[in-house]
């Protein structure tokens, strides 16, 4: 295939291989999820931990939902 | 200040001035769950909609959790 602006083209493949348990919430930064779509078939989501790693978690384990609901509810943090 | 590896530190400051409301789920191909922290005191959700477009949704906004809720649940699509 030709050059392919990368910048441009989102990887036209699933990000996750594989999934890590036991990732609690405190550790998370940020949370990525991604609907399934014409890149992959699976909708996937990436954790990016405090430490700046970034980790794939079960999109089907009950505790995405409660980090999501922990990141949301933090809402303003009192500085 | 100095030069800064502009990869290595995320933006210091929030990423969100204004949210969109009325998003309707199924605009939107990634969501992105940013907790309050160092950069931004704020939480903040950033939607990448169908069309490549970023919008910042608002994070007490009911419909975030429908919205993620929909994608969680939209699970393997069949192709």
């Amino acid at each position: 295939a030709g050059p392919v602006a990368a910048a441009v083209v989102r990887e036209l493949r699933c990000m996750c291989l594989t999934t890590t348990p036991g990732i609690h919430p405190k550790m998370i930064s940020d949370l990525q999820v991604l609907s399934a779509g014409p890149q992959c078939s699976k909708v996937e989501v990436i954790a990016t931990l405090k430490s700046g790693q970034e980790v794939c978690l079960d999109p089907k384990a009950p505790v995405i939902k409660k980090i999501i609901q922990k990141i949301l509810d933090s809402g303003n943090k009192k500085n």
